[in-house]
Order: structure tokens, then C-alpha cells, then sequence
């Protein structure tokens, strides 16, 4: 069995994860856990109250994909142990996703520097003391660079399907269509 | 305080009430309620566990919005306290919103036979003994008909768009802009 983790704070944005979250469980192969700070629920900014399973220190070593959910508190103080994580999960070619507010605060806490990437804003990200990659910030959708993939946080399908195309979750192409019809519905 | 209460069942699709509940709950104006059948958490079809606000008998009569989101546990057994629910709000004029298999429970139970609509599929709904309006369903992304809102499982966005006018959360401009930046991305 693959398990994905999806770290959430208090007022994460419901829908980045949802395209990505829905595909992976739909597989028998997969199961989904969510990962929080410390507290034992997240309330979504859409107001939805979501269980949190793990706190940090409860959270598997051994997994297959840590996402890192946006929303409206990445402006936390920065925490050693999830850096820790972060850069372990790194390290260890496990694929890690971030998008939105995520990403902010991997380029405050210096994982950008290797990678190529995308975010919300590069006027943001070139304020932090800790992110030095100007140069390999794009302006896309969602950016894959080997294990790590990001993106804006209105680039929820093109995150999802930079993602199960890293797990090479199916095919290039069917991972395409089926986002294809995500976009566009059955009548647009 | 205006409140608008989602109705959730067991895999219930992440994506599809996530725009819409976000654009409310962001405005210090609504608030946002979950409520099921029974159950005190319903788990998602992407894995996360929400935690339910109201059981059926709980759930307030004045209410601004009653939203049934879409998922896999809709071919449950015909509910009537639900039934009678739904009827008492349509009846009222508060705005409703059913989207994918919410829709397809609508037409089971006879809720569309008086309202231009839309749905996953014709053929299916054509299927149910009680629904007799195969003239007003149209192959639109979402149709809105005075208080009554439907939509594919593939069209959170404009479902979320033909809502927000509906209730007037803001002026058509400005809801179609903000819901453009959704479907578009900043760099799509």
C-alpha cells in the first residue's frame, strides 16, 4: 500500500488538495492521512472542520508522498520540525508537493534554492534572506523539478497532475484527459 | 449573520462544493455549516474526515442556502425526512444547490420536475419513475432556475458562480472575474 500525507494548517484552502487527494484514494493502492502541527483538527477557510490523523511527531518516515496544503496561516513562525521533515523527505527522493502559501514558506526556509519552481508571487519570494534562485522561478501553472513540484494557489489541477505524473500514478496521457475533463466538465 | 448549510454523505466529493463554500465563509457575513444524515463525521472520496455540525433533525429551518454536494453514497435508500427537507426549503424560496449524484437524487424523489435543470446524465435521470421534465434539462455547465441551482460533478466552478449570483454575494462582474482567476490560474 502508497500513502500520501497531506500537512494542513488552521484555515487551509480547500481546494488545492481536492483534485489531487480524490485521484490518489480512488486507488486501491493508496490511502491518505492528513498531518497537522500539533492540533487535532484544521477548520478549512471554506469553513469545513477537517480530523487531522498525525500530528508532526506522529508522522511515517517511510511514505511515497508529503503535500503541503496552502491557505491563510503559512505566515506562522517557522518550525524546526517540520524543516526537518521537509528536508528529510527531500533528501530521500520521496516526491513533495507544495502550492500557494507552501511554497512561500519553503522559500523562507531555503528548500527552493536547488529546485526549479513556480509561486504565488517571485516579488514575495525575493524578500526572504534564505532564498537565493531568482533565476529558476517560473511563471507556470506548477513547475516539476525531480521530486519536488509547486505551484500557484490557483493552479490546483495542473498541481495534481504535475504529481501523479512524477508517482507516474497511470500514463501521461490518461492522467492528461481525465484532468482534461476536470477542466472543462461534461459541457464545457 | 447569513448561514448556508452543505449536506455531506459518506465520499463526498472534495472539489465540488470547495470553491463555493470558500468564497462564502471568506466573507465575515456567512457562515458555513455541515450537515449528514446521522453520522458525526463523513470521510471524503480523497480521504479526509470532516467532522458533521448537524444531524438531519438539527439542522435550522431559516437558513440562506441549503447546498447537497455530490459523491458516491447517493444511491442510497430514498430518505424522507431529506425529502421533506428539501421540499420545505424550495418551497420557501431559499436558494438550493444540488450538484452530480445530489442531482440524480433530486430527480429520483421527484424534486425537478417543476425547474430547468441540469445533471451528470439525461439517461440516467430519465430512469426514475418520478421525474417527468426531460424538456428543461439542458447540457449546460450548470443551469440556474429561480432558487434552484444544478450542476455536472465537473462543474464546481460554475456551480459556485450560478450560487453566488443567485444570493447576489457580490455585483455578476465581479463574481465572474474572481471565478475566471479560478478556473485560469495566475499564469494560465
Amino acid at each position: 500500500m502508497k500513502n500520501a500525507i497531506f500537512f494542513l494548517l488552521e484555515d487551509y484552502a480547500d481546494w488545492q488538495g481536492a483534485y489531487l487527494s480524490t485521484r490518489l484514494n480512488m486507488s486501491k493502492k493508496w490511502t491518505i492521512k492528513t498531518v497537522s502541527l500539533k492540533s487535532t483538527t484544521c477548520k478549512s477557510i471554506g469553513g469545513f472542520t477537517t480530523v487531522i490523523d498525525y500530528s508532526l511527531e506522529e508522522v511515517p518516515q517511510n511514505i511515497d508522498l508529503f503535500v503541503l496544503i496552502g491557505g491563510d496561516s503559512w505566515g506562522m513562525e517557522d518550525n524546526d520540525e517540520l524543516n526537518k521533515l521537509i528536508t528529510f523527505y527531500l533528501k530521500k527522493g520521496i516526491i513533495v508537493g507544495a502550492i500557494c502559501g507552501a511554497v512561500d514558506f519553503l522559500a523562507r526556509n531555503g528548500h527552493l534554492n536547488d529546485y526549479n519552481h513556480t509561486g504565488n508571487s517571485l516579488d514575495l519570494l525575493k524578500q526572504y534572506k534564505h532564498y537565493h534562485n531568482e533565476r529558476n522561478f517560473f511563471k507556470e501553472q506548477s513547475v516539476a523539478d525531480r521530486n519536488l513540484i509547486t505551484a500557484n494557489g490557483f493552479a490546483s489541477i495542473e498541481f495534481s497532475e504535475n504529481i501523479l505524473k512524477a508517482l507516474k500514478f497511470k500514463s501521461p496521457e490518461k492522467i492528461e484527459k481525465e484532468h482534461e475533463l476536470l477542466k472543462k466538465g461534461l459541457y464545457g
